[in-house]
């Protein structure tokens, strides 16, 4: 989507055609910064200390950073070494895996003089994938959003409420979440979303805004908090949020707090629909609550806070007393009986088993 | 209640017995300030630039300031121009207009040679007061902490959720919403106390924390976004806030965000419960989410947070992206629908205009 006028991938070849230009996200949204990225080094880095983030975006880095791996040596051995070095950055991302193993399968078979440029193709493809998977689940949200739209009043927005980032910083284009908003505003809708900060790595306020802003969608920051009161009083027409991994049955399990909103959505009768690419679909899984752990990160995240200070660089300050123990719970489940429907490449899925396996009866457990 | 072992209250006599000593409240939770109160014009910098706050806290506070105006001059024009000079301070304050109100009643009728004992004597009553007030508060809300304690196994402590800070900072000792909690600990119940940190202030964070901390009460620094997680999986055994304005039929306008633990703790059994003294009760509104006018506050609150840096130094950093708009309501209301009683000094009322009007039988319109 757009920064600053100029279209922008969060992930695109350099014109060496060899090393890749990423977004470093670790400076938004006080710096907009472009990075090359010219070895296994360099991409092994970006994944693990997060200068790159967003299941998708992780797998595609990846897919380039194989290809990188085969410009300077494409024989069996180099193969496995990038699949272990690059696994090993951020091993329970799932997207991660799946890339490598992609790639590797992919390239294997081929013979060594040809799998450098085979593996840029297939990093191409793979990115391409992402972006017309994407802009599929922003096609069928688009429906939902235009019918919203047509019973309003003339220069009425439909206000949208979202939740962390599901947006295209984490994908290569239009997000999850997002795409049905970027869509809905390419077709000239009018629509205005409230962001939720997103406590405790506040994704919403540092880059759900910034996007939204860089692009040229009407936005308002609130905090966490704010967003029953919004739905109590009218101000929200429906709620997108996206997810980590999503039952069998249409649980959602996505970043902490997204409970919270679909409880006042409901309670409200206010549409909440979560938007998500079916591989994040885990038909093993039936009941997110008790099924699906929960992982508890480090309690700094939670007493201090990071932003930009005064003399314009990047701080962190704390904002609880020293001695007061934190827990820090990063993801929740959101039963699916709070849901109103599951927005996916295919269309959208009654937050159900039998919702979800219509839609693909072939992944049907 | 106890800071680093030694017995505060928020607001004493000095003992010079003219002028009053505070605890500076602004500098929590980081450094512990006690300030010596000399002159009215101290009086009301403290109150305006929020050195004391909590209704109670900033009632008890104008009383002393009355006393101190006594001391210098007893005229009727120093006891005028002293209300004139602290209601302007906050003048939305309910509890400020009452204690200056009560302070010239009370002193008008006297001859002026008694008029500076007997208004540092009414000053002290009033402080007294809310302390019974709040202690009567405790006692009633004791029983639900004791009964819940019962039906634990040996060694597992009851878990109680706050939100924001309706603690002994915001009245002169105990608090509202914490007075149970300091009432049962006293009585060696094994409480811990989860603390959403209230954004966007951070008063949870930044106040609830301290006291616990301080009192030596366990408890467990969380983002405002967990609790319903929490609810989820038998972590919460109870919900604990306080109000700042009840309406006759038992809605409750509290801090924002304290609908959505309402509305969690309804999902999820267990009991939600606000602790009040009567005269929070608005018994002309009946309808809080129509009735009730919500605050909107500085954007800045939204886009900056404000904590300890690197340097020891109390600082603000912006979280959000530059341009991007905010909203800020400070307020929302909670449904008496979902409150499962309202802890009060004369008992616990069903969260209704009937359980209301049962206890409260003379306030009835």
């Amino acid at each position: 989507m757009k920064v600053a006028d100029r279209h922008y991938h969060t992930i695109w070849l350099n014109n060496d055609r060899r090393s890749v230009d990423i977004i470093d996200q670790r400076w938004l949204p006080h710096e907009f910064k472009v990075v090359t990225l010219k070895t296994v080094d360099d991409i092994a880095i970006a994944i693990r200390d997060m200068w790159v983030r967003g299941a998708p975006l992780i797998g595609v880095t990846a897919a380039y950073g194989v290809a990188i791996a085969m410009a300077d040596d494409p024989s069996d051995a180099a193969l496995h070494d990038v699949w272990d070095k690059l696994h090993e950055t951020r091993p329970t991302a799932i997207n991660l895996r799946w890339a490598l193993d992609t790639m590797r399968q992919y390239l294997l078979p081929l013979p060594q003089k040809d799998r450098m440029a085979a593996a840029y193709r297939r990093a191409a493809d793979i990115a391409e994938e992402d972006v017309q998977l994407n802009r599929q689940i922003g096609l069928h949200g688009l429906e939902i959003i235009r019918d919203i739209a047509a019973r309003k009043k003339p220069g009425e927005p439909v206000n949208i409420l979202t939740h962390c980032n599901a947006g295209w910083l984490a994908t290569v284009d239009y997000g999850t979440a997002t795409a049905p908003i970027y869509v809905a505003a390419e077709e000239g809708i009018n629509v205005h979303v409230y962001v939720d900060e997103t406590r405790p790595r506040n994704q919403g306020a540092q880059l759900t805004a910034w996007e939204l802003n860089g692009h040229g969608v009407p936005h308002t920051l609130i905090v966490d908090n704010a967003g029953g009161h919004l739905m109590q009083h009218g101000q929200v027409d429906m709620v997108i949020v996206g997810t980590d991994r999503t039952t069998a049955n249409g649980d959602v399990c996505n970043k902490i707090g997204t409970y919270l909103k679909a409880l006042a959505a409901k309670d409200n009768n206010v549409p909440f629909y979560v938007a998500l690419p079916s591989p994040t679909i885990d038909w093993t899984v039936h009941d997110g609550i008790s099924e699906i752990p929960i992982e508890e990160r480090a309690g700094a995240e939670v007493s201090h806070v990071q932003g930009l200070a005064a003399d314009g660089k990047i701080a962190s300050v704390q904002i609880s007393p020293t001695g007061s123990p934190t827990a820090n719970p990063a993801f929740d489940v959101t039963p699916a009986r709070l849901i109103t429907g599951l927005i996916t490449e295919r269309g959208v899925a009654q937050a159900s088993a039998e919702g979800l396996s219509a839609l693909f009866p072939q992944s049907r457990r």
